[in-house]
């Protein structure tokens, strides 16, 4: 399982390495479907990743207020600072107590570790997916979804 | 692993569901990003994973013909065509070997089955991304990619 979340924060890098050519205008721009914009998909990855991690911990949820972030630095400064919070938790809890049980302040339900996980994972490559062909609306390049030569395995 | 299988085919069942109330052109009419159609995504989603997998197992390659597959019957049928033939393959053995080395006729490289495995499941789970956006772009909600509530745990 961890590999997956070393894939996506590689890829996720990638992206906010690629928005880094892109004007803010762009990265705010009204688009349709998802989260209906580049900056704030990116962000609302971010947010879920941390938000389920933090339920499985049984820690409190944080929420944020997306017009807080309008700029490329302050969702990536985001995302590392959440991420330097989850890495050391994920490599070494990713695959233990899978059936843990895990309740979420903004979902009804019960779930459990094992799934959280997987649904975390799956949410990210998804609007990953969307991001790809907003970029070729703007007539640049994606960034590769490739799993292979990443040096993960 | 074995469940994020499951859940690329439960979603991906969902989407030729979706398929059957969008007129034929619209699933073949160019788009921007991707594999350029709905309908070819999905089959290449089906062809990717076939290939993938047969490589793994050290069996020939069976490349299609995409301009053969132009009605959803069709890419459907295939679909349920490899997956039989997969299940119980990907069920007993999606976690054994994980070091086993992998070559494949259409790329060049060294890879192993863990890699593979998790390179498929990314692979379907981007692409559906990407129909999610397209989707919207002809006015019809998406099929949920949420990992949640399938009875996959």
């Amino acid at each position: 399982m961890y590999a997956f979340f070393a894939y996506n924060w590689q890829v996720r890098d990638q992206w906010f390495a690629w928005c880094e050519d892109v004007p803010n205008e762009e990265l705010l721009k009204d688009r349709i479907g998802g989260i209906g914009n580049i900056l704030h998909t990116l962000l609302h990855i971010v947010d879920v990743e941390y938000s389920w991690v933090r339920a499985i911990q049984k820690k409190d949820d944080k929420p944020i207020d997306f017009s807080d972030y309008t700029t490329l630095r302050q969702v990536k400064a985001l995302s590392d600072q959440y991420r330097d919070e989850l890495e050391e938790y994920l490599q070494a809890e990713a695959t233990t107590n899978k059936q843990k049980t895990v309740t979420a302040s903004w979902l009804d339900g019960t779930f459990t570790k094992e799934e959280i996980l997987h649904h975390i994972i799956a949410h990210e490559i998804h609007h990953i997916g969307q991001l790809s062909v907003w970029a070729r609306e703007i007539g640049k390049k994606p960034v590769s979804a490739t799993v292979l030569d990443r040096g993960l395995f």
